[in-house]
């Protein structure tokens, strides 16, 4: 059995961890810390895990999360980065769902995150977790940078197009949409009910920080700078992102067939018939990547439609695949969840 | 023209006051007040109000409410009983949307509202602002008690029943729910959209403070003491709330016709035909209250749907209709929008 | 391996039974008909069984049902009561998702039913297949009436009170309010996105199909007659069933222990501590009734709310939970999701 | 007064032109037809309009559209073009809310609409009622083509980009999301809740009938072809269009300032201040159409967002926004509501 940690589990992707956790048979919850909240049973805070998960939440120090296996920090950004050394020389590998590790230049991540880094070395040893482009480097890494959401669906969406040259790089567009949850679990107005069933809009138009990771992974697919426009918006729903990503055609390739090909052997990427329209409720709740890829007729524009679940795909889940891999378990031990439809 | 105050303008009561008022052809806004985002333009905060409402937040010292000839309080519980002996002393009428002068027995508002009433008399002297009872009363107030929202769809659903002892007190059971907006503009998890969409729930079975406002007036209306349950429920949408009330008949009256009687001359309660089941929807925006009365077939329990907009019926809508009343304008000024369905 | 056949899987509960299938080790799906649809791959209808269910629908002809070990009928009601006979000649066991086999007494089912019944005789040798009430009966049945959705969250509710004894039997009400998916995948105005969002109401209060079928199962627990009001609301969510019952305490009786003890080994009802709310996402995707009894203060009612998802415990779930009792299987076999939060 | 006709008051444009038209002080509204309800009385339909509406359905031969002064066609797709001649002849004027005339070019028409068209020489004569661009000719015009939903919004977003210049018009690209009443009141599957809900999909990237009318618009503006990429997604939402368009800077323009100057004049656009990213439900319910426009750090790309209620400035408010025109009245007579928020 591996002995699994989660550091900050009130947030809804810890909670997600859960979920998916309390299913795997190799897997045995050692602690899940929170400072505020230690000593209440998880399951009062998550009803959906009466029964599944006995656990209380625990302080840091309680834990004893050097004596795990695996540690996930489910955590706001800047935490993982101060805790991650003393895991690691303890011998605990970890998985990291926030952003400390996903962006190898250090000048430009503290720009974005506003604060300094605690730990460049270990961002340069650390691997991105996309294991439809890292499998290999997953299996053998100590820290593992989770991808972001927005990142997973942006990347997943683009990687055909642009290792193969198929596209002009100058120009591409990433229009995403995302569910509420993608903001997580905090006590804010403008993700009140009242303020978000019923309405859309975009935000941050102006700047994102899942834009520099975004743009790292595209310029490493192409090999080369590329000009991205990412433009977030805010969708009424709980759980899922579309992204329609835009981008002019440079060669005259099958896209259909390109798209079949890359990701022919990926478990968790599904590439649609041609003419398909992916639906977030797809894969609500799975591990799953939907794509299809459209050239509307008489123009040199592709248009990629990808959709995930933010908080499976775009984070817990893909941590748990990366477990998976980094355990040498089949890599969809508890992600055979059916996506939820209707 | 009216010149108007209005106390807390930053919360969904306040919004929805000032976009009623905007089009008020007797109202001049002189100010609204919010301590906290004193300079702010309203319409910064609400872009609805664009264009149509050009008022910045103002502290309370600048705000001159003295000078004005009604002010509204959109507030929490116990903020106007502190400021309305002041008002009256100027002058100047009062309509509290909130709590503080709603029942008369000040040991029960203090054991609900966990504090201490700072103007008994003022409780006394005030008029429970629900038009269709108490019209005559509040044409001639100072101090208007603007009913909860709850209570409005209640009451006026019980009416008839007990005015005309049509059913046995002993057991009167409201299953009542409403909007998220009726939870206020508040940074709280519990009201996020990711917690309340495609959610259902029940709270405060144990005890909710509409629990006593609603029961002195249904023992008004008896005329006796009455046996009263209230469940209220969390809705997933934003405006409406939908009252079925269960009560056992315990007299031969045309219950139809005892309804239609009693709310013909009432120009925001519209009383169903026979079989009719109300809408929250047909009502969104507008200050009215639907009703439909049923007796299933067979059985001596009557059954009434009564739909309101908590914002509008249940809250500014009503406060405005009293401000209609108390300055003798047309009762429908400014309140005659049409439920916006889809 | 047992050999299921579906007939009927184009609508919610058809696909539903794919959902849980799928991860089910013990089955062999061998058949789903759909005349209408026959040669369509049912994961061309349904995006999410993409990889996961290879079939396509078949004619009844080409179905070979009668080599099946269960078939079950997830049709308009009217459907099943035309097949079974022939399929239990053949030595395959029957659950029936609709109504046909619910109702014992036939005049009662064709008055509420509108058309004559095909075969009384079934209607008398058919296990209502609530397992809380009927395990052992189930265990040897041929054919299985599954249970409404209503009445399993309200029968689950009501059941430790009426077998008890606690309370007045002469005015029982459920006031239940269902998600959208609860009517069906039809094509009909008044349940588009347009016309049921941000929407409430009641429907039917004059009289609704599984009032007969929920009295029934009341008078058999409390071995009498019963009044019963029944009036459910059609809830602006996709699944989700929260029942709330009233009724008069005439036994002085702890009623969070009366429930705690009659549902001790049951798998799939979980018996909240006192003072809580039950939501129906804890449930969303989960084969689980989850029940909370509240005595609200100084009152003589008891309040009973109990939340299931209408298209697992409501449906597909609780007849894959009577296929495992059937088969001699542990019965949470491709029953153990945990529900999706959020 | 003005004398009004409808005809097909049964969908969601010909409901929202009565809540409009109900508080229109210059308006009589004569007929609303309808063949199949013919008889019933509109507020039976549509419950919102009870005490305000009177009218009912009437089938066309009763209902005299000829002695009407205005007749708005709230139909399908080639109602309009076979009844519009004799209106005119008639000397009523014509507004058509769907798209029979507002595609110049007939063959382009012909090939998205499949259908011949029943009269080239009107379409010629038509005026394309967008004021913002053709208020002169709208004045004096006999016959309107109401623009659609999306082109309004993607239009007036465009606008002044291309008037100025100020893009390459070789790639632009508009990623549309509507609400689903857009899709109209028509009983489908697709559009039910429980498919649309808690859902978000592209549809029709393969071509898309408003393609043509928007392009066609642009190429006016521009005075020259452009390429010009439209995706259309449906939001879970009721009421709302947010379109989000892009396009590669050409000029040094301060873009802010030639989005306020072009619409400095304009009662129905409202340019939001640089940074901002308007909401659709700061336009739900009313007449109005708002605009941002950002361009990303260090990016040559430009970002337009402008939201508007499809129901409303996106068909029923602009039809009477056009015949305010028509009838020389204030154009914003019964168009002065406010944003519906929360």
């Amino acid at each position: 059995m591996i002995k699994v940690g989660i550091v900050g589990g009130t947030g809804y992707t810890g909670v997600e961890l859960l979920r998916l956790l309390a299913r795997h048979p190799q897997v045995e919850l050692k602690a899940i810390t929170s400072r505020k909240e230690a000593g209440m049973p998880v399951a009062e805070m998550f009803p959906n895990l009466r029964g599944r998960v006995k656990l209380a939440f625990s302080t840091p120090e309680e834990s004893e999360l050097e004596h795990c296996d695996v540690v996930f920090f489910a955590t706001p950004n800047g935490v993982a980065m101060q805790q991650t050394r003393a895991l690691l020389d303890a011998g605990v590998k970890v998985i990291d769902l926030a952003a400390d590790f996903r962006i190898k230049d250090i000048a430009v991540w503290e720009h974005w995150y506003k604060m300094e880094h605690a730990c460049p070395d270990l961002v340069a040893e650390a691997v991105y977790g996309l294991p439809e482009i890292n499998r290999a480097a997953i299996k053998g890494a100590r820290l593992i940078a989770n991808p972001g959401c927005y990142p997973t669906a942006v990347q997943l969406g683009f990687l055909p197009l642009l290792e193969s040259g198929a596209v002009d790089v100058g120009f591409l567009v990433a229009d995403a949409k995302s569910g509420v949850s993608g903001a997580g679990r905090k006590a804010e107005i403008s993700t009140l009910f009242a303020e978000s069933a019923d309405n859309f809009k975009a935000y941050a138009v102006g700047g994102h920080r899942h834009w520099p990771e975004i743009k790292q992974g595209l310029e490493s697919f192409a090999g080369k700078p590329v000009g991205f426009t990412f433009v977030p918006h805010l969708l009424p729903l709980i759980r899922g992102i579309h992204a329609t990503l835009y981008a002019k055609v440079s060669a005259d390739i099958d896209l259909q067939s390109l798209f079949e090909k890359r990701y022919a052997g990926e478990p968790f990427v599904d590439v649609l018939p041609a003419g398909s329209h992916p639906e977030t409720r797809s894969v609500r709740g799975a591990n799953l990547c939907r794509i299809a890829v459209h050239r509307p007729a008489g123009s040199d524009t592709v248009v990629v439609l990808s959709v995930i679940d933010n908080l499976v795909k775009g984070a817990a889940g893909q941590a748990v695949q990366n477990m998976n891999i980094l355990f040498d378990l089949p890599e969809d031990t508890a992600l055979d969840a059916v996506g939820m439809l209707p």
